[in-house]
């Protein structure tokens, strides 16, 4: 049987949500009060590691968005705005991409030539002001981000009426949709996730047979986690019970992308709860790899970007373990960079044969 | 009935070439000749525009390359060893990323401190020198380019003793691996493919039923289009007589990544007889619609990177003809591009309902 995620919500309950709020407006106008709104502040002021549920988290701060407050009058209207094209969305059962959203709204006022948007990135904040407000998911508003990563293994999907197996398509696996709301999941045989950063490297493991062989379910990335991904790993997670292993390159990008895949992202802090896996664990690379597997001879000097990442790293609270300060010390200390293809270098089977299969049996994970 | 295309090289044939060339410079060493290989010159100077066959093409000038010229031992001794690493790939049947072939080749030589290689752009440069030299793609020689872009529509694909159809995964789509030489393909219910420029405007016409409504295959490129992409695109149109069709952003980037397609690149021109699609026609975004549909409001203005690109593109020979010069003229004198999405101004289904089925229609192509 197709199971629905617990944590999805009822489209009825995210329209109430909106015209809540739309309600709320027309009758502090309706009072003759000047109508305004109650928004959670944005920001790392607001953010907290919550270390009990080990993800990201939003204060309490809010601020008021004001309409007759003459520097708070351009961002109530695109408020509105938005909110409104959200539930229209809804109404009409269809899904917009955020520049969609941008485009379809952006008009000049009246006869003015004041625009409602003069760029995307207004919008973008006006959307992410309303998932605080609201505590939705853009994803729950039909409202869609760009879509990247693909995955691989013997799961079924239950999507606008198909039915498939994400095991037999070839090597091509399935592409991943911006939102991922509506679909159904049926475990069939896995017993983990592996989340890889690049598709070069879930490639070789496709060819290597390592889905198949381990019981997993391969996840590519390709590159930062986008938002996509992460709500699937997040879904899968929570109504199957999956452990997630990620795998990246050697280097603090690689962790970063990680850290966010496990605990969320600054920017999306409020988000957390629906978009991490906090009990995600770490593979590889890590530093120790470069002389576990004689790989010294295939690293990459850090660039200066890399350096400053791991200042940042070494600073976060989530990073604040003896494991993870170890590897992000000697990485300063090295000097240097490895890469999940430099595994080729001991031969193409290596990765699928050897260094998973041992650190995955052997629980030797980072936190 | 899948059917394989006639333009495919069996393996064998492509050992041989490998193993022939390997003879060639042994048979100098036995004869106490210098080892030496000719090799067909890279850059603009060996590129023409085939104004009979709408590609671009290689000259017919070479380059020797020398083990014992002390400029070329370095080079030599890289040809070599891809080569070989090629040569195994076949005989193992195994596939190899290009990033991966550089670390799995990277090592000093003997007791020198002396790397085969310091980076995958020297690698790279190799790769491309035998392709030139043995006329092979790298696919041929199972080396694969990183993978990006997905398909969606009425296709059977059977790939790795899988077959399914590439319209009944949900909204998801068959991600495209970097290496499609062994996949084989069988025409559904197809009359023509329509590639797209980004992954969001594919999400609009997929919800869209576009491509069921419209017997169309969809290509989403996701930028550029990658090897890949550009490969299926080849083969789908040879082998089953398919158009091809290009949308993209209404810009000087889109109206590149269409000639790309439709022609070949400077840089692979060598390739362009297996990578490209001289019959491609482009069906938009044009400087011509903003009036025709009324877009005036949702322009953005064009960046230096623009402009440059227009001077570049007014030059180019495939661009000398009326149409495309009164567009990139009338592009530079607005000082605007228009993007796809921006159709979203009109209505979210606009593109699909009206824009595409009326240009289509009328076939009011770009050459």
């Amino acid at each position: 049987m197709l199971r629905q995620m617990p944590g999805m919500m009822n489209m009825n309950e995210v329209d109430k949500k909106l015209v809540k709020m739309a309600k709320d407006v027309i009758k502090q106008i309706n009072g003759q009060n000047p109508p305004s709104v109650e928004i959670p502040q944005r920001g790392l002021s607001n953010v907290y590691y919550d270390d009990q549920d080990k993800i990201l988290k939003m204060g309490g701060k809010t601020s008021k968005r004001s309409f007759m407050n003459i520097a708070h009058t351009r961002k109530f209207m695109q408020t509105m705005l938005v909110a409104s094209y959200a539930q229209r969305l809804i109404n009409d059962n269809k899904h917009a991409g955020i520049r969609e959203l941008y485009y379809a709204l952006k008009h000049s006022i009246g006869k003015t030539k004041e625009n409602t948007f003069e760029e995307q990135s207004e919008s973008n904040i006006i959307i992410e002001d309303i998932e605080r407000m609201l505590d939705l998911l853009r994803e729950q508003m039909n409202l869609t981000a760009d879509r990247r990563g693909f995955i691989y293994g013997d799961i079924q999907i239950h999507d606008s009426g198909d039915r498939f197996n994400a095991s037999k398509l070839g090597r091509g696996g399935w592409s991943v949709p911006g939102n991922i709301e509506d679909i159904k999941f049926k475990k069939s045989n896995i017993d983990y996730i592996l989340a890889v950063e690049t598709a070069a490297m879930s490639d070789r493991l496709i060819e290597e047979n390592f889905p198949k062989n381990n019981n997993c379910l391969l996840v590519a990335c390709q590159g930062q986690a986008p938002r996509g991904i992460r709500r699937l790993l997040s879904r899968l997670h929570n109504e199957m019970d999956l452990p997630v292993v990620v795998f990246t390159d050697g280097d603090p990008y690689g962790w970063y992308i990680y850290s966010t895949i496990k605990q969320g992202s600054i920017n999306l802090a409020y988000l957390s709860n629906t978009l991490s896996v906090p009990k995600a664990k770490f593979v590889g690379m890590t530093m120790d790899d470069i002389e576990t597997y004689d790989l010294k001879g295939v690293t990459e000097k850090l660039k200066d970007l890399d350096k400053k990442r791991i200042e940042e790293e070494l600073k976060y609270p989530w990073f604040e373990n003896k494991k993870w300060q170890k590897q992000l010390k000697k990485c300063k200390k090295m000097g240097v960079r490895i890469e999940q293809q430099a595994l080729a270098n001991r031969s193409l089977e290596f990765v699928a044969k050897e260094y998973l299969p041992d650190k995955i049996e052997n629980k030797n994970f980072l936190p």
